[in-house]
């Protein structure tokens, strides 16, 4: 009131109205800033140090009770033989009403439960994937299973205290099973891990190429025909200006040593993917380079004639142990610098390998190493163990295919298989037949220059040899794959050398 | 008799002999012959096929109890709080005589359970080691461990119905993680596995480069200063003849445009590494590709101010569960052919990415997943649960740390912390303070050029200016690791920032 009245006799009433107008208009926008402050500074409200979870004393004992009970549970559905489910199969839209997943079939099996052949399904024996190796782990389920705490290995070391990306453990079962098999020294080299072989053939030809500055000559990266293709394609994607592919190994026999100043880089796959042939370098020479890829040296495959003791050895988890999907891979370098290029590599390609691979890995090698362990123990000479042993269950499977695909060929003189001769394997202690891990069909009529099109023709499918820079004339099937695969294209062979299908037909 | 009567009236005494040397001879090398066959003969003998193993159905129930008492026993192991014990640390010459193996210790801590603490160990903040979330997977054990079937997905496909090597389930979550997150736009776009983001950076530079056979100009790979190292570094190890590095993109402003024949590859990190700033493209035009980095566009380093929709997004596990070690990253592509691209770039670099790792994600991104859909069932507004709550959890850790970080910087002249302001944050529905992955510190005087060895003086360690193409005043400090590096970090900042130590000193 006594303010109304100081206004009223200071001011006319003109601009006493103004003046409330301003004041209005100020106090409003004075309310929207304050409310705009409250509402803003309202912060997120942080927990309390309090809630902070200190270390692995507070976790209560049983924590993997939940998720092995599911992984075991999952492995119970009954998928007829054909087919799995895990943890991580979709409830998909084939699950029934109540959530049971429906499985995940086999190449050929349909059907929720895997019960249902696919009609006419073709035999596909294009890939190496090595999944004959399957029942051996479904055996020993026990002994390989893996648990991963939630915790595990996080940071991008294996371990705060070390510098290298190559679990410890790892190192020692993957040394200790070149051991036993003694297919390799590994005594005083250096082990690099990668994603898979894989991610080592360009690891390798990275660091033993010039760098461009240095030499503009690229490296040339070669390879003996029939050679495995991705030496090829993945050189090509690399379009890198320090190497380049360069072919046949063999059309560079005395050239490659006239090119003083050009590198040459040849893989040198033994026993080779796709014949199972033994290998030697094609090329030698002071400009000369060779990459061992030991992929298939193990006993399941070949026999084991003496320890490799080569510059730069590639090998792989797949054809191991079969577990192509984990991507693992190792190089055994004697030279230091090389090791550390190509470490360097797969620490600026991928950052190194996946420490869950690693600790599976670490798993399955101990599994296979310590049933051969107890074997020893026991002392017994006999083989009535092979469910635990993975090198003689390995070569049995791939001596058995071998031996019935010999068969069904023998009478055929328009279709051939490679020839291979028993060996003796210093592993085995003995002399043992040929257990490849592909056939490299030869399709002999003048007319079918097309193999791969002719097997086709009959229900097979394979890879043309044309993948591995040789002729049409040739075909690898895999015989690396599930029992009912190989006896599918087992069947479709006898169908086809028996009624002498045509290509054209 | 009879024949020793005929030979000696047929053949004089002389020429007896030396027949009878001969037939000597033949006999014995005869006998030598069959010897060799006979042993030659005498091949490994095979397990008949009786003893094959043929499913599932024959492995007993409890297969993964011992794998999991195992992984259980391990865990218990006392180190401390400042180390650990997995089933694959190596009984090393470190631990006892009872074979207990000793702690992997974290960096700083040393003895056989981890409880002694180096003298004098420097505070090392130089690496993105996203160590700050294994509390939070401590705390959530149960529901994020993983148990990998020794027979699990061996195969290189994920499944064999499927022709790419993506887990579908694994994709469902990352789908649904986004959608919770709303971070970004993932409907009717495409996901491209890699063995972790950095994978995928040359993943998606070769795919967006032009083939040199095509056109002779390599695209030109950039990205505003400051950035990321590994962007230079890997776009420089692969020497290509399709790209190349062309250092700082504010530097082709313009310049790019009129360029008409060249590519221009753009990162774009946001919100930024080093400096957590929110990033646009800085070059537009018909020749620029964009390539956005969203590492860190989740809740816990930034405020979620719009989902992005943008050509290709890369995004890491390391930054979301902090499981870097597990390599996996992914890029959302909107378009089919540089997915394609992309897709085969990971087949041929590593055919792939691990099939465990993409378990292990699926596990643990159902477990952050089902933490918050219980959180909505049980309708409370309140986060008293923000243990089993990853962006809570991570928000809370990251936004107290830079808190304490900016007390402590906050009186000083001589270093400054980049300046960040609260956003209202999308996903926690309120506004939100700072709270970025790494500081990015600035030495203001004069004579503190070298900033990285100012801080190195005071016993911190982390990573100079130049490693992100600007100047070395600036460096980057991680913020990611253990809580313990934490306090070192703040303890040495409080010695440096109130003592002025000079770089000389």
């Amino acid at each position: 009131m006594e303010q109304q009245l100081l206004l009223a006799t200071k001011y006319p009433s003109s601009q006493k109205t103004r003046l409330l107008n301003v004041l209005l208009a100020s106090s409003l926008l004075f309310n929207v800033v304050l409310l705009l402050l409250l509402l803003l500074g309202k912060q997120y409200e942080l927990p309390t140090d309090g809630g902070a979870i200190d270390s692995l004393q507070d976790v209560a004992a049983g924590w993997s009770r939940k998720a092995a009970a599911e992984a075991e549970s999952a492995a119970k559905y009954h998928c007829s033989g054909h087919g799995y489910v895990f943890v991580d199969t979709s409830v998909s839209l084939n699950s029934d009403e109540e959530g049971t997943p429906a499985c995940e079939c086999n190449d050929c099996y349909t059907g929720t439960d895997c019960s249902q052949i696919v009609p006419n399904c073709v035999a596909n024996a294009e890939s190496g994937d090595p999944v004959f190796l399957e029942p051996f782990w479904i055996a020993n389920a026990e002994a390989a299973a893996t648990v991963v705490p939630a915790w595990y290995r996080m940071s991008y070391r294996i371990m705060d205290a070390l510098d290298i990306n190559l679990s410890p453990e790892l190192e020692k079962q993957i040394r200790a099973i070149h051991s036993l098999a003694g297919n390799v020294v590994t005594e005083g080299r250096y082990i690099v891990l990668g994603t898979g072989s894989m991610q080592l053939l360009n690891a390798v030809v990275n660091s033993l190429s010039p760098i461009h500055a240095q030499n503009p000559n690229p490296a040339g990266v070669v390879s003996a025909t029939p050679f495995y293709g991705a030496y090829k394609e993945q050189t090509e994607m690399f379009e890198s200006l320090d190497f380049t592919w360069k072919g046949d190994a063999s059309a560079w026999i005395k050239r490659a040593e006239s090119l003083n100043s050009t590198t040459f880089i040849e893989f040198v796959t033994s026993p080779n993917n796709p014949d199972a042939v033994t290998r030697e370098a094609v090329l030698n020479g002071r400009n000369v380079k060779t990459v061992y890829d030991y992929a298939y040296y193990w006993p399941h495959f070949t026999a084991i004639t003496r320890p490799a003791d080569d510059d730069v050895m590639l090998f792989t988890l797949s054809k191991l142990t079969g577990h192509a999907g984990s991507r693992l891979g190792w190089a055994i370098v004697k030279d230091y610098h090389v090791y550390r290029k190509m470490y360097q590599y797969v620490l600026l390609n991928t950052l190194g390998v996946s420490h869950d691979t690693q600790l599976r890995a670490t798993r399955l090698l101990k599994a296979a190493l310590s049933a051969y362990e107890k074997r020893g123990r026991m002392r017994t000479g006999r083989l009535e163990d092979e469910k635990q042993l993975l090198f003689h269950y390995g070569y049995g499977v791939m001596r058995r295919r071998w031996q019935r695909l010999e068969r069904i060929f023998s009478g055929s003189d328009r279709y051939s298989l490679q020839s291979l001769r028993p060996a003796y394997c210093k592993f085995f202690k003995m002399v043992t037949g040929p257990s490849p891990a592909y056939a490299w069909v030869k399709c002999e009529r003048e007319e079918d220059r097309d193999c791969a099109a002719v097997l086709k023709s009959g229900g097979i499918i394979g890879r043309g040899g044309e993948s591995f820079g040789a002729d049409k004339r040739y075909v690898r099937l895999s015989l690396l794959k599930r029992d009912d695969n190989f006896a599918r294209l087992e069947s479709r062979l006898q169908a086809l050398l028996s009624h002498n299908f045509s290509g054209a037909s």
